[in-house]
């Protein structure tokens, strides 16, 4: 494949997927690191992470072989990030903040383009609801069971999944109404990172069902 | 679609399959509530007993996409079960024997069902008896992977696997030999059931392999 | 089917298969008997890590139902394995060298095995090749999800992916450049076993993240 070729093939939102990727992906790498993994077990973390998500969206929706697995550009990306955070990750330690804003900016990201991959797919908006938070999400449940810890996202009581379900909801509607174009997607993801952030910012939660809160 | 398409999409059992998928997230949403899950955590549990069995089915025979994130009655079905024990389970604590007789019935209808699935979708005798097991057992096994704990189906040697087994053998015969009819499918059911139930009354267990049994 | 179908169906390479799914099936039982699971956690074990690298490679490369739960042949050779390692355990834990040997010949067997089924089926090189390492380290990997241990492909620092990858893409470089026959696949396989058991024998191992090091 010539360069030339490699441009025509790439979607104008193919840069922003990537970079999504990329972002997961330092997080899978540094929670490989923080168990000691060797090396290749950051490589795999940080490919479980980037790219896990959309592997379980494609084999759901019949995509087969999953992009995850079978394109380069992505391929290489989620690694790309593993060996970045190998070498760099003590440097990494101290940029904690810029990591949360990046990975609420890829959560967005992966709802948006999980939602709407499942519609061209022909998977009917609520399956495709359902896949979209799956990629949004997935990458995070894979890599907490992988290094043997309950999901975060479902114990730890942050607003992580909900944006994810309001962002696939109305990715869906505007898909459904013909709404959906640059702008629009731009809102959702918008719309998905800025809950999550200023939730994490004001310390919103949601209620686990406790003896003390159902009692 | 109208309320009269809804009937008219029915078919026979999907009143036992929809009961099925209630009684199995009902399992899934308590083991989310003992593990003070958050209110997502919950429901993610409710629909991945309820509904994972069925979507790991759906991935072995081709049906794209499963109808465990693309069916409104099934996904529906199971949330609502997350709820009700969200808000309820002080109460359900006090009915574990009706949870665990609503669960071997689900259990019996789910291995039924996983294996006639599979026969349609013309996936040959031992897929189909595979996939029916998996139906059965596939979503107690997640649900015990993502709250932590070894898959109680695979150590504490209770009846639970043995008449899946046997359920989907005599269903995947019965259907090759044409005999398979609505008595004989509630046989199937109340055989997988039975068994489940006369087996944790009189406390059969099955060998383990330790050191003590086998010498 | 007839005896004669039967040897007609099978292909030359199916035997040294059956080889490969027996010897990596005991290792996943004896994993069941260390954990002093019941005789069906034993079972389904042996299945697992005989069997669930194959699944979850014709699950990625779109094969419905995967052979690991639709040819007698396969299902039966990893129960048999399961069987044999629940009767005679304390005799196989004395031969741990030979199931180390058997295990590195069956990793070499299923990455070859992997990565030309995937090429096959149309996969794409670089799908193929992640096709073919997931069917040499997945089935441990789901192996230890089950026992609850984090995967020791991903933390022990044991060249065991490495060997894997190096052995995945010369059979992919291979079968693009048309020089897979016989001869070239026993190579591969040889290589892949070789640097396994050669690097356990020196004690080489890959580095890890922790502080020490890259401090």
């Amino acid at each position: 494949m010539t360069f030339a070729d490699w441009v025509a093939d790439l979607p104008y939102n193919t840069m922003l997927e990537l970079g999504g990727v990329f972002f997961a992906a330092l997080s899978g790498g540094l929670a490989g690191v923080r168990k000691n993994f060797d090396v290749f077990g950051v490589l795999v973390l940080a490919w479980v992470v980037g790219l896990g998500g959309g592997v379980t969206r494609d084999l759901l929706i019949g995509v087969n072989p999953p992009v995850g697995i079978a394109n380069w550009r992505f391929v290489t990306t989620a690694l790309l990030a593993g060996v970045a955070i190998f070498f760099l990750h003590p440097s990494m330690a101290r940029m904690r903040r810029t990591v949360i804003v990046l990975d609420a900016w890829a959560l967005g990201f992966f709802v948006l383009l999980g939602t709407t991959k499942g519609l061209e797919a022909g998977a009917g908006p609520l399956a495709s609801v359902m896949v979209g938070v799956l990629t949004g999400i997935g990458g995070g449940i894979l890599r907490d069971i992988l290094v043997g810890e309950v999901p975060l996202v479902l114990a730890d009581r942050q607003l992580y999944a909900i944006p994810a379900f309001l962002g696939a909801g109305i990715a869906a509607a505007l898909w459904t109404t013909g709404w959906l174009n640059l702008w629009t997607q731009a809102l959702v993801v918008l719309l998905v990172s800025g809950i999550r952030l200023v939730s994490l910012r004001l310390g919103w939660v949601v209620p686990s069902a406790g003896p003390g809160w159902s009692g």
